[in-house]
């Protein structure tokens, strides 16, 4: 009903050029106090072929100061986007604190595309739409403020347009993508996704704002004072509670009678020679599993956790010499630089995230979230309570119905980290390893086990298990890590391969 | 891995005597406490067969104030919820403000009992659990407290207890459901699914709590326990600021540019003699649409709004004499009553959702949630703000994939407004239709068109339309409302036909 309805309103030169002239002072200003006080800005350019997102992204850029404001189109796709799961490319765009950042027909474009094409169902798309407004949500709940503007034009100002463009692609001036095709041969058809979309992405947080995109003036305007308004009631709010109903109580532990880590055996143990036996076939194995992976452009992410001198390090040496180091990086996360500590908490795991079929080792990793950052106090309580959710929804595009995600947890009793502590004390090239914070974290071990606890029964998931490994003798750590992988190596390849052949 | 290991801790007679004691006094007096301040709590009871939920249940009743807690299980299933869209059963049995709701195995047993049996996919899953959360957020974003509570054991200790069942079911003693014999058959499956089904609604504002359930001692303490915590941590935050990032402008019509209500064409009307002639056949045409809807279960609600004095009343009389009145019913819409004021603010048009293939009529709705409550400040603006997407769910779960949702706006200009207002003023029998309130109202005719232009735009789906309907001509407006729904119900009539053809 509303597609049918006449919105064509427009402004004369006269009164743009007055507006505009308002509309560009009072936005830039805007972008300063964003600068200032460190507020990360996304602003989606939206709507139909021949709605003018293109020259209106051009004016902001003209109006805005370009040194932090960044455009960003998705009709290119590199090679490094199409090896990651999809999520990765969006993650990578966003904008640190204080800066903007441009997406243009960008996240809704492609899905709706395909639901119109009949490529997707409509349960597929529903859950891609779902996907969306869960990064948004993210993004949202930790300060980023997200402008998402429709412009809209009616059917018959679409054909016109259309009909002119195709007249200009004839000539050789301009493309027309089957897109335009399609979205001009069957209008209504896009449109109803259109209809679609908008109700299950327009949300508080992250609000769709309709434009009249009939005339050009009028729209720059309209759109332009869209964006303030927005930033405006950011900065208002910037100083109000962002909480939601928490109550989520602190000591899972305790409530729920289940603590994962007293259950660890740490009496399992093995021979040296054994040992040395076990770890060349195992290393030899997966060395040929990784290839296989990689062919199959399967990836994998491996992380460790566990108390400081738990054997970590070792451990992951073991396995980087049973991959080849061409396909494999080892992240160490210590605290956060100053470019990963201006962007949302996971941007700096997601940029890491391997390429189909590669290997990433994270030594630490975004559990320090709900460890670390939780005992300590770095994050807030609402930050560490909303974070569970977070990580689970961040594993699940990661994985991408394909990938292999493993966590390991080494565990050692508090006993057998004082042993290694003072060892490590008393070897000359292993005394940078041990600092103070060790010790520091040590008298915390009771906080740390409460928050290891709850953190293995919300997040332990079946496509990303957590595996907890005996860690007291290290050699036989080291091997069942190593049997861990190999296992899931092996059987995710036996399902992909079974798959491939339906 | 999780699944694995052995939680089977327990408490002595002893012991469990001095907890006992403690965690029922602690819970009554909480229980107190969330009457006085009108918290309500809704309690999840879950976990697989054997589990011991039942005498769990049966405990909470004994140690809580009967008279303000419900139980509710959902192994029964009548007719009444059947027939209507699914969501209706769970928000049938929301407590009010102050009271206890218990679910025993609900929400989640259904959906979970059904992939595990491959009778949905798991995109079909997803999608449920989504609806799920979204439901829980709603609620708890407007202070409602919900506990879940995951009853756990062993795969062993499943075992075990599933075989002394099925001896006491061979005596006949108890029931052994279909349910009972797959997990039983295929507990390591139905595990799987429940390692999806926790990371997929395990969020801050609604979180599960995995209880060892081994010892029926221990998990009767640990249970409370975690209620209890969770109540505790509510009231504590009551006053806290509930806030989401309001990035939310408030007047979009200024923003967007785009006034629907400027549109309409108040200039429409038709000839007595004609309006008689085609209401006849439109009334006819709907009674026998409106049976062909009932046989086929195609419920449908049709909405009415528009400013007073609009012919409401008179275009609602004219479609209730085209249905049999056995099957509709015109729900009037004004302030809640005090129990629809205890309810979240959608329970009370949930309540009349119609069965299938029945007719509900709203005069007014819940859409007075982002018009008279967002003018006169009933509700808050973040109340407001989120309004629009909590409206878009229930609409929804409420089409059902199936159901007809109509909303139309009548509209008239404020001088026929005045007339009208004077008009009944002078004539006797219509005196009480016009006070004090509506010319209150009038005075603030400016925001509520601000109102609902931006409610037009939020909550255009294409599934559930707005019909603006011009109503300066009362005769022209009510033949238009009929001649939308005869449209309507043709268009579902003959898509269902022929969906149920293939």
């Amino acid at each position: 009903m509303l597609s049918t309805m006449n919105f064509c309103q427009s402004y004369t030169q006269k009164e743009y050029k007055a507006l505009a002239r308002d509309a560009r002072i009072k936005l830039f200003n805007l972008q300063q106090q964003c600068m200032t006080q460190k507020v990360p800005v996304i602003i989606y350019v939206d709507g139909v072929s021949g709605t003018g997102k293109g020259s209106f992204v051009n004016l902001l850029s003209e109006w805005c100061d370009v040194k932090h404001l960044k455009n960003y189109s998705f009709w290119f796709s590199f090679d490094e986007e199409r090896l990651r799961p999809e999520a990765w490319k969006y993650w990578m765009k966003i904008p640190k604190a204080g800066e903007f950042a441009v997406f243009i027909a960008g996240m809704y474009d492609e899905p709706m595309r395909k639901l119109a094409a009949k490529e997707i169902t409509e349960t597929e798309f529903n859950e891609i739409m779902h996907d969306r407004v869960e990064f948004e949500r993210t993004l949202a709940q930790s300060g980023y403020v997200i402008v998402k503007l429709w412009f809209h034009i009616t059917a018959d100002e679409h054909k016109k347009r259309m009909k002119a463009r195709k007249k200009l692609n004839n000539k050789g001036e301009i493309g027309f993508s089957t897109y335009d095709e399609q979205s001009n041969e069957n209008f209504e058809n896009l449109n109803s996704v259109v209809g679609k979309m908008l109700p299950l992405t327009d949300k508080h947080f992250a609000p769709w704002y309709i434009i009249d995109a009939y005339d050009e003036k009028f729209r720059n305007i309209k759109a332009v004072e869209a964006i303030s308004k927005c930033i405006e009631n950011a900065l208002d709010v910037k100083k109000t509670v962002v909480e939601e109903f928490p109550s989520m109580p602190d000591n899972m532990e305790a409530l729920s009678g289940i603590s994962v880590l007293d259950q660890v055996d740490l009496s399992l143990s093995v021979p040296k020679d054994e040992y040395e036996k076990e770890l060349e076939k195992l290393q030899k194995d997966i060395y040929k599993l990784t290839y296989k992976a990689y062919e199959l452009g399967i990836s994998s992410t491996i992380v460790f956790e566990g108390y400081d001198a738990s054997g970590k390090g070792g451990a992951i040496r073991r396995l980087t010499q049973s991959i080849d180091s061409r396909i494999t990086q080892v992240i160490p996360i210590s605290a956060p630089g100053s470019e990963e500590a201006a962007h949302h908490y996971l941007w700096r795991f997601w940029r890491h995230v391997p390429r189909a079929g590669f290997v990433t080792i994270y030594d630490r990793s975004w559990y320090g979230r709900v460890l670390v950052e939780r005992v300590e106090g770095f994050a807030s309580q609402w930050e560490c309570k909303r974070a569970f959710s977070e990580i689970n929804a961040f594993e699940n595009e990661l994985i991408n119905k394909k990938n292999i995600l493993i966590k390991f947890w080494l565990h050692i009793s508090l006993d057998e980290q004082l042993r290694r502590f003072k060892e490590r004390e008393a070897i000359e090239w292993k005394r940078h390893k041990i600092t103070e914070e060790d010790w520091r974290n040590r008298e915390k071990a009771d906080q740390y086990k409460i928050a290891a606890n709850e953190m293995f029964l919300r997040t332990n998931t079946v496509q990303a298990p957590w595996f907890i490994i005996p860690g007291e003798n290290k050699l036989y750590a080291r091997l069942e890590i190593l049997r861990t992988y190999k296992r899931v190596l092996e059987e995710r390849i036996k399902e992909i391969k079974k798959g491939k052949k339906k």
